[in-house]
């Protein structure tokens, strides 16, 4: 009645998971060691260290969760937010508001900075909200949001939330790796991300950051953390390299080496250069997207090269087309999301994903199919 | 400065993770699709299927939760105990002491039924408590405690739950798989296990179950689970195959895969030959342990098969002891955990690790190591 599972291989071109490479998918499945073994907490360091050069930060407390962005998010907010805390937060698309969902759930007070889907967090917005609420203990905002592919200014966001000594937290799922990002320059305090967006890794693991200040805040907390798997004071003692490390949960020892492949595959292109690499083949898309006359969601200066909007044109059968290229082409791109469901594509072009052959292909899939 | 990670393999014969095995690395590998591919929501329903023969039980809400067992663990404590909530738990190692620290982060009152570590939970005294309790809404225990190798009779302790209305909660960790679990003829309401101990998957996923009763109490809560990425009321809509699949998160797609053969391959075994398996070969370990002189932890009537705790012998160091045998033949057992560290070893005989070469080499390496 059942059988092994072999997919037909598909060509990944929506919000996440990408593809993955084969050098990635090959070190996913070498022999699994026990997470106390020596050689694994060998592992664990080069990741900690790699994952610092992903995020340009000095942060010693940098690591890989356990659990998808979802729960990456969910342990920045549970972990430096508590009960009656005020948090600004943004929201500009999904993402953003399922950060507010977060935030209530710690039952801290919301307050929301709204902007329209597909334009950016407005920096003027968030500066009134500040005026409003000097009170505020932290700013969380999307630095890049899948669900409309556009570009926040992190960096001038987290500036703001400086001048009223508020901590920033920056949902960094699909930035990592596709576009610029500097937390220590930036002066971010948390920041999460996701494996299988730009880093082209297996889904399942969320990179997680703190600054000094975000940890001092952590370890300062007048109640307990309320999720014990997401509890990061107890996660640090598991993932610290000084002295006895203190078993907390079993890692998911096959995805983190293929975390830590996917990252010297980084390491090895070189962040700048992967940067530009998701930028030159936004270009050449672009370019193929608008000879086709298909409109992008996002104005040029906000967009997200490695999530690309646009619209559905006029006349055409949104469903239709997705379902079309998946089957005829064994190509996947992404349908819109919450109020942009049936309006909007999402392409995306992350991590392994973005190469010329993957541009050129789903241009010629996508002319065959909406003519 | 960095390389690719090729660790020297490992026979796992401590309490987890066990030895995945070719055919469940060789489907980890698989290229990665994306989650709401058609293809991979009939892998979804086939794992669902598979787990349902796994637990014994025909609930609808039978699920692989993304994240590991602690996770599984805290997911069924928020999604079915509120604040104010009266909830017995029973301690007897490690796991029964996480039970309570999660129902007291939910802001519930835990009533402790306290048992030596290395003896069952005591069915009298949870009769007691019952009886000095009749309000209480649910019972938590671990029916496989990882710490000590004891097993205790999940069948009796759920029917005193039920004989008050109220919830069971077990942890099959380390028994699902391995020893006798009948969710359905037990009367179980909600358990969770790991991947990475009997079913010999990699670490990473909580195979999940609910009863009706159990969804019913979760569907009528007066407060929102506290966690958002373990609200299970979100996760259902997520794993559902009626209707549309509502996107919660990232599946943790090729970890799915995995899981997915190493259920299939617990199906073609079939399980109750799998359960005489772990019996057999746990009878020849004892056999050849009490040949070399050393004594079980646990009396022989609640030892797990596949859970061996096992007191150092007298003058032997423990951790030279371990760590020979570990550098010299490339053989994990663990360490005591709490406070049976330095006292015992565990020597795991879970999932694949559980065969006549892996029994037959330990006794060899451990006689040679200690002498």
């Amino acid at each position: 009645m059942f059988e092994s599972f072999n997919p037909i291989p598909r060509i990944l071109m929506g919000p996440g998971p990408s593809n993955v490479s084969p050098r990635v998918l090959g070190a996913l499945s070498r022999p699994t060691i026990g997470h106390l073994d020596p050689q694994f907490i060998g592992l664990m360091d080069e990741i900690k260290q790699l994952l610092q050069y992903a995020f340009n930060t000095q942060n010693a407390f940098t690591i890989a969760l356990s659990a998808p962005g979802s729960a990456g998010m969910e342990a920045c907010i549970v972990n430096l937010i508590e009960p009656g805390d005020k948090v600004i937060v943004c929201i500009n698309g999904v993402f953003g508001g399922r950060l507010k969902e977060n935030i209530e759930r710690v039952g801290a007070k919301a307050i929301v900075v709204e902007d329209k889907w597909g334009h950016p967090v407005s920096v003027d917005k968030v500066s009134d909200a500040f005026k409003a609420n000097p009170d505020a203990k932290a700013l969380a905002f999307v630095h890049a949001e899948t669900s409309t592919g556009a570009r926040s200014d992190a960096k001038s966001l987290c500036q703001i939330a400086q001048q009223y000594n508020a901590l920033s937290i920056v949902d960094a799922v699909t930035s990592l790796g596709g576009s610029e990002l500097r937390v220590d320059e930036w002066g971010i305090d948390a920041i999460y991300s996701g494996s299988q967006k730009c880093l082209s890794c297996v889904p399942g693991i969320s990179p997680v950051s703190f600054s000094e200040k975000a940890v001092e805040i952590l370890k300062s907390r007048q109640s307990k953390v309320q999720s014990w798997f997401l509890d990061q004071s107890l996660v640090m003692d598991y993932w610290s390299g000084e002295g006895k490390r203190c078993y907390h949960h079993t890692a998911p020892i096959n995805s983190l080496y293929a975390l830590h492949e996917s990252l010297l595959m980084l390491k090895q292109e070189g962040l700048e250069n992967a940067w530009q690499r998701h930028q030159r083949l936004h270009e050449k898309l672009r370019h193929g997207l608008e000879k086709l006359g298909i409109e992008f969601l996002v104005d040029e200066a906000h967009r997200l090269p490695q999530l690309n909007s646009v619209l559905v044109p006029d006349g055409v059968d949104d469903a239709h087309v997705r379902s079309t290229l998946l089957s005829k082409y064994n190509l996947e791109i992404g349908a819109g999301l919450g109020q942009l469901a049936g309006k909007t594509w999402r392409i995306g072009l992350m991590g392994s994903t973005a190469n010329e052959q993957n541009v050129a292909l789903l241009l010629a899939a996508l002319e065959d199919t909406i003519k």
